[in-house]
């Protein structure tokens, strides 16, 4: 064994790689040499190696001789005096030319005088920052067109290098204009623009269920917003600990059947600190990463620093092949999504689970989509693939064996989107639970959630929980516009999930399409476009919920229909023509099972139990004893609400701001 | 030109160095090897180096021979077999000594066929493959006292591995048990705990000025409920960007007379982003990082990839020969806080300014702790260095160049603390803050902030900008118990802020000390321990609020008085008597002068000016036109509300529950 372990004595064979951290390592390959602007700060370090150093030095000095003379030419003091610089004095540093000669010279400089290195390191320093110090770039800040702002007399440019991240944004029509909608929660789905009187409807919110709204909901939050206020007023561990957050964590490990979880500012939070932490921890940890993964989930796995190996879209095989390489007592993690919020295509969870016991690898699965909406409780697709055990399990919070839920190790979930609050969270074992909020620095140093916030995002998970029609007559909406727009050709992107993704196929006609709608129709459904999908693959996303009225399906389908013949868009046939594209137009028709099955839906029961499609005037269902269930939960932190379909209690002006105090 | 662009090609003499991404190498030197896990990858793939390699393989060569030896004695065999395992059989993955020796075996293999690599390479990795699928590790989940949860028959021993980490935090007793705080908005600063019946009283919260329940704040957020609901139900560019964002960011950038600002999740989030998205792209990018800097600062820097230079905290003149070091046309980023949380100190903000831009430097100022507390309109210290020039000019949101907060290029603050709500920001120019926008994945990717909770933070900032009494108030109850403390000989480390952070200097009496406060006392301050604070420096930090009575002063003083005694916590002279430590028992005394001066708190004008400590049963002061400023602000999107102090219109249980829909 100390033999063996004298192996390790190899990395230091090189002192580079053996004593530099990885940090260090890192910014040399990515940052450029000050010094010598051209070469990176990795290469300027290798001049320190006895072997590459010779090399370099070498060569460098043939370079430098021709560089030393250029520099000096008549040719180039002509060509700077033509343009008012005088090379001669001082200023060669703001010569391009003038300067890499000289970066080259004083490199040679160095590499000559390897010895002493770091001495004349400091004076070289000293000496181009005494020059650049006296005599001030003429460059800086002097584009005319450019608001002096910040006022940097010299140096980098800051404002003109933002400046040219932002046009090449604006040149790959990548730049974002966010257009102002205001969700009104008394006219669901209907928004106002940034102008109160002109409204519009919303057809691309993640608030699928309309829960932003629904009266239990705001009921508890105006409750507690009564008793507790605003804000958490510190972390977790610094007084922002309440008893609504504890609880609600109880709740979401209860929904997921895991043994704890853990609630985030965000989902993009939960999947960023998760991963980071997790990958950082486990030894030589391996992360097996869906190539459609979310922005999310793919910086955590960065942040992580561990090794990231990206399998296929939903492609088994090709996750095999790759797990296959590793041995089996590697830390492997599967990262992946149930549904895929931009193409609606649905993870093979099941299977994933399958090859992750096989190759002894945990599994890490995004439900942000998903939570809400899948299974009979809403806990996600991991749940609906079990949905009758689950059905039968009724409330009980404890695992299931065997079920898929069960068999996934870690699932993220938000509460942003189906629960219509913020936030988001991550549910697994109670030691891996724990080991993420004692580890984590992303949950650790920030403010915790309003317990208000925390109010509804509760009442809404219990509310969904209990009732299943929201669920079940979003999906019969969603089949009702996908079967409408097939009928008009209007291609959509073939997928079992409620994502409907009418495919467009160019940058520029998406915009016009979803500007179109807006002004034409007042229908508000942004452009998906590069990077969030590829180029190509532009699309309108449709998010269709249980809130939407038959006259409103109607409308958008109507509009739609309009919009791509004013704009000559290419239509289901069109792509068929081209051989396909995302699925649309392909000639071989795969068919596609939707998640929810027509029983689970309610179609092959009583025609009274079926979901029905709201009418325009027709007030939203709700579910009696759904809202008795959330009320309940919080008898004991704001007190028992009258039963019955009572008025609810508000807030009444209480507040003694008439008394000028509080 | 091109000759000296060709020295680049030096980096590729090395095919390593050269073509091997940045992520990869930094994968290399962080992950063990699946193979020879006592080696780092970076090791193993230095195998694959002619020059490197070779030498490997001599060693390698030697030691394998040992140890395939040793691992086939019959002395191992004998250990193997009183243990009950058989060497012989082909468990032996399993053994630590003979599966080293096998790797070692592996490794001269590989080497000893360096040309057919990559076939040699995955032969070996299918066969150890197939050897740890038939043959299951026996030691996987065999701790008795583990639950086998999740249940992996084989493979990395994940459960086992999160017990171990937590065991760490156990022993180095830096785990955290949180504690059960639910802070009620009619009784600040009160809260109950876990129990609702159990009432103590917060003294460590950072709703510095219990704008969590100011009336004004509640009243807009109820009223925002109602009409607009709960979550924002999308990303800022996918239906959440409601005119409630757009309007906070234009509030946030007058408050600081920037360009413009950009709302986050958290502060944590909006440091992390920006400073991730900064240093990523400005090319050769060098942080000057304080050394007391936020976990949110240090891991957005990481992120970040670029260079960091740590300044020792507050240390100008160590700052500045570390700039120095570098070219001025170097991209510099300086980055401090001005209020430090933990200590108290205040960073020279226009001391780090005249550095900046002595060097060409970027100031990235965060005012987490400072926002609406310092400053006549709370806009932070940079605010409050200007403090007459900016009272003068109203509440104009125009930059007033030369001050102190016109110079620093980048101010973060929350929304979480002083203004009583959640989120962070960041302002600066308009460039800059468009460029963050456009690609930052921590901004785009995320749900923007409830509609409710932006009313209410931005009615807290308006309210704040308006009102100076609140601030005023709370320095003047800092100050009382700051005095009360030194009066009993209780040790603060000195500082000029609001943080008051009474010195323990024990990890295990910092717990104990905190503990006896809430159990005997009913006074919750948590103790701040490693690594929050650095080990013999641990201490109680309390945070006073204009809320607190004279009552509650004279009692925490005290308590904690008592607490001191009862546990033999060290006093100012027994600090003295060893030396001193954090200031605190120095021998050179250092004076220590407020940032809030006697004429900005009103001391030296008319007595009744003052600010004047709340009694027991006293309402807290509201200011009515600070609430009519606020409520102006909203006309547009809530209605006017009935001017003077009418009682305050809301909820009055107006959704239609009960006519079972909505």
């Amino acid at each position: 064994m100390d033999k063996l372990s004298s192996l390790t004595k190899f990395t230091s064979s090189c002192p580079f790689l053996g004593r530099t951290k990885t940090s260090s390592l890192r910014t040399l390959c990515t940052s450029a040499s000050p010094r010598f602007p051209s070469l990176t700060r990795l290469t300027e370090k290798a001049t320190e190696c006895p072997v590459m150093g010779a090399a370099l030095a070498k060569r460098s000095g043939q370079l430098v001789q021709s560089f030393a003379s250029f520099a000096q030419s008549v040719d180039v003091v002509k060509i700077h005096k033509d343009k008012g610089v005088d090379v001669a004095s001082s200023n060669i540093e703001g010569c391009p030319h003038a300067s890499k000669a000289l970066a080259a010279a004083r490199m040679a400089e160095e590499l000559a005088s390897a010895k002493k290195r770091n001495d004349a390191l400091k004076a070289a320093k000293a000496a181009a920052h005494q020059l650049s110090a006296s005599k001030p770039s003429q460059a800086a800040f002097s584009s005319p067109d450019l608001k002096q702002y910040p006022v940097h007399a010299s140096g980098f440019k800051y404002e003109q290098f933002f400046a040219n991240e932002l046009q090449k944004k604006h040149d790959d029509k990548s730049y974002r204009y966010f257009n102002t909608i205001n969700r009104l929660a008394t006219k669901f789905p209907v928004a106002h623009t940034a102008d109160t009187k002109t409204e519009v409807e919303v057809w691309c919110a993640n608030d699928y269920l309309g829960m932003g709204n629904n009266p239990v909901v705001l009921e508890t939050m105006h409750r507690a917003l009564d008793k507790y206020g605003h804000g958490a007023g510190g972390t977790r561990n610094i007084a922002g600990n309440g008893s609504w957050h504890v609880n609600l964590e109880k709740e979401l490990a209860a929904l997921h059947r895991k043994q704890a979880a853990l609630v985030f500012s965000s989902c993009y939070v939960a999947n960023d600190a998760t991963l980071s932490t997790l990958g950082a921890k486990l030894p030589g940890c391996v992360y097996f990463s869906d190539s459609s993964n979310h922005a999310s989930m793919i910086q955590g796995i960065r942040h992580s620093g561990a090794k990231k190996v990206i399998w296929k879209h939903n492609d088994l095989k090709d996750l095999e092949n790759k797990l296959k390489e590793w041995p089996k007592e590697t830390p492997k993690i599967i990262a992946f999504e149930s549904v895929y919020s931009m193409c609606g295509s649905v993870g093979p969870i099941k299977e994933v689970c399958d090859l992750a016991e096989k190759y002894g690898a945990i599994t890490f699965l995004d439900e942000v989509h998903a939570v809400g909406l899948y299974g009979p409780r809403g806990a996600g697709i991991a749940e609906h693939l079990d949905y009758n055990v689950h059905k039968a399990a009724g409330q009980s919070p404890d695992p299931i064996p065997g079920t898929v839920m069960d068999r996934v190790d870690v699932i993220t979930g938000t509460l942003g989107k189906a629960y219509g609050a913020v936030g988001g969270y991550v549910t697994g074992s109670a030691k891996f639970i724990d080991m993420i909020r004692s580890y984590a620095p992303g949950f650790i140093f920030t403010t915790s959630l309003p317990p208000v916030t925390v109010a509804g995002a509760h009442a809404s998970i219990i509310y969904q929980k209990t009732y299943n029609g929201d669920r079940q007559l979003m999906q019969w909406n969603v089949r009702e516009v996908k079967k409408r727009f097939a009928e008009h050709g209007i291609p959509v992107v073939p997928g079992p999930s409620h994502i409907v993704p009418v495919l467009i196929g160019d940058a520029a006609q998406a915009k016009q399409a979803s500007d179109y709608l807006l002004e034409r129709h007042s229908i508000y459904v942004q452009a998906i476009n590069f990077p969030t999908v590829a180029r190509g693959e532009e699309r309108l996303r449709f998010t269709i919920t249980p809130g939407h009225t038959l006259e409103q399906l109607e409308h958008v389908v109507a509009a739609v229909d309009d919009a791509f013949t004013a704009l000559s868009i290419k239509r289901e046939a069109d792509w068929a023509a081209v051989g396909g594209r995302c699925g649309v137009g392909s000639k071989v028709k795969e068919s596609v099972t939707p998640i929810w099955g027509n029983e689970q839906l309610g179609l092959t029961g009583p025609a009274m139990l079926a979901p029905r499609t709201r009418r325009a005037g027709e007030g939203r269902k709700v579910d009696a004893h759904a809202i008795a269930m959330a009320r309940q939960q919080f008898d004991g932190l704001l007190g028992s609400v009258p039963d019955g379909n009572a008025l609810i209690p508000m807030h009444h002006g209480k507040v003694p701001y008439s008394s000028r105090s509080f």
